[in-house]
């Protein structure tokens, strides 16, 4: 018996479709035998797993821009792992790679899957193996090309971004400002709104949770909001409709107060200011700029190296704790961006 | 006494905001003598009012587009008028002009007036005096400019209009199918959707007063919607929403569903189809456009020539009918642009 197969590998299963906030009555916990590679295959062990909001929208039956988990199946994860067994000429034992490894310990990933799950191996020289998770990973890619390419920022514009502590905000909040527009963050409690201003140099910050969205966005916005990119819906769209300029573009990356509702959808009430002020609400998928993702990875990694960027991870530890966890973000109680360590390096 | 002085304008003023459908409540009779123009201006005689589902909305208060009718104003609108008084170079007696000269018999413009009014001579080898209140006139640049600037139409794609037998749903529709589309109409009652067929070249028109817009969007939409071009609002929005095709554009033109509304406006609660599909959602006003009108006209006259635009309009004679002939827009009882006759050439 060789010493891979003689690892356990533990796993997170979906057991049923989640009605509202997912309970532990979702989650399978099962175990099995850890296999070897065939030719072009790779054994990752999985060091850390990124829990992002889009894994509400994967437990949820039915068409999207990605198939649901299947019941029964490992719950799907992006995180960083590293090689423990190749037979990939692209990847060697001991390579650190970011792939979708799922909510388990080791992740076996035949030849046609290593492609698939978008695995490529990690420099630590542009950024730490958290901050590949978040301003470099999938959330800061999201923020990238949200910001660039959707918002097309120009200098001196007014940009609003709501979950700014959160990994997609604090990206989005910072290139803006490095961009040079005037950037106002929606988060809530204070100490993340202190935070995303005297740490993120962000021109303001307005605390939702303290009720004061609409007044908030009349004081630090005089002139309008030229830009806003969405992570949360609900009112605080609303709100930001309400004070859209000509123009305005809206980023729609997601609505993470509607995730769990089992009431349907709040649709924005407000969205005929798109009219008054001819202004565009678009959505934006990461996945779509796979191809770009090597440009804007050199450029915020500069960003990081020269101080201009900064990087809060959120970091809980354990497998089995993954239910819990997950919960946080509907919560709003991780603070950064939130990461699952899953095992020592 | 001048001929002119002798004269007698009666008008309708707004008398008072209306809740939810405007009755005669919201209007005054007036008349007033009839006054000579002053050096620059010009004294134009009604001849026939166009009657839009946007002078809804100026009856409300507050910040849009356009400011709103004060009370106690002439009502606002769009119309087609003879001069009848001239002290402005550009303009002679007997000249037929478009322009912005409100709800009365005559409409008198100072100096400074007569660009603000939008006035232009139109020419009746273009088009007909109705067709330029219809395909040549406000209805019609907003079908051009919204299907074209926003839309942006590429031959195959599929379109879908709503309010598709009104003013600016029959431009959107026809000059889709000479842009190479398929194009599905919606429009209330089995008449308007046979004429959109039979008469205008629609490949397929849903009745929503039969109740079956989600199962006709289907049937006629297989490949999903390219672009929407949205008169309506509300359900029908949505319908469309959860049918949409990747990178889809919808653009907003008006909520006619939505206007005489006592409670809140119905916000799209699927706009996160936006996101699954990477599409948009954007506002257009006509009146941006303005210098590009004359190069849209030319290209809308010529299909009005070669037969393949054809126009309709629904003509309602008298100036005190004017407070029933605009309800008509809101419960669909109008049958092609809704014009309001006042005085004979």
């Amino acid at each position: 018996m060789s010493a891979i197969t003689s690892l356990t590998n533990h796993q997170v299963r979906l057991a049923q479709r989640p009605s509202g906030t997912p309970g532990r009555e979702c989650w399978n916990f099962t175990e099995e035998a850890v296999g070897e590679p065939a030719a072009g295959g790779v054994l990752v062990k999985t060091l850390a797993l990124s829990l992002d909001p889009a894994m509400r929208g994967w437990m949820n039956e039915g068409k999207s821009y990605i198939p649901p988990v299947g019941i029964g199946e490992v719950m799907r994860a992006g995180g960083i792992g590293k090689v423990v067994a190749s037979a990939n000429p692209k990847f060697a034992v001991g390579d650190l790679v970011s792939a979708a490894l799922g909510v388990q310990e080791y992740c076996l990933l035949p030849e046609d899957q290593v492609k698939r799950s978008g695995m490529f191996k990690i420099d630590l020289r542009a950024g730490s193996m958290t901050q590949w998770m978040n301003v470099l990973g999938m959330p800061g890619m999201t923020g990238y090309f949200g910001l660039m390419d959707v918002g097309m920022p120009k200098p001196g514009e007014t940009v609003v971004v709501s979950g700014a502590a959160g990994a997609v905000g604090q990206t989005v909040g910072q290139l803006a400002k490095i961009k040079g527009c005037r950037v106002v963050g929606i988060a809530g409690g204070q100490a993340k709104c202190d935070w995303v201003v005297n740490e993120l140099g962000f021109d303001a910050c307005i605390d939702y949770k303290a009720g004061n969205v609409k007044a908030g966005l009349k004081e630090h916005c005089p002139k309008g909001v030229d830009i806003y990119f969405d992570n949360v819906g609900g009112d605080i769209l609303d709100d930001v409709l309400a004070r859209i300029g000509r123009g305005a573009r809206i980023i729609i990356c997601g609505a993470i107060s509607q995730y769990n509702n089992t009431t349907p959808v709040q649709g924005p009430k407000n969205y005929l200011s798109l009219l008054v002020n001819r202004a565009r609400m678009e959505g934006i998928v990461v996945f779509d700029y796979a191809d770009r993702y090597p440009v804007a990875v050199a450029e915020m990694a500069g960003y990081l190296k020269d101080g201009r960027m900064k990087s809060k991870e959120d970091i809980v530890e354990g497998l089995e704790t993954f239910p819990e966890a997950l919960i946080k973000l509907f919560t709003g109680a991780n603070f950064g961006k939130l990461v699952l360590k899953v095992a020592e390096a």
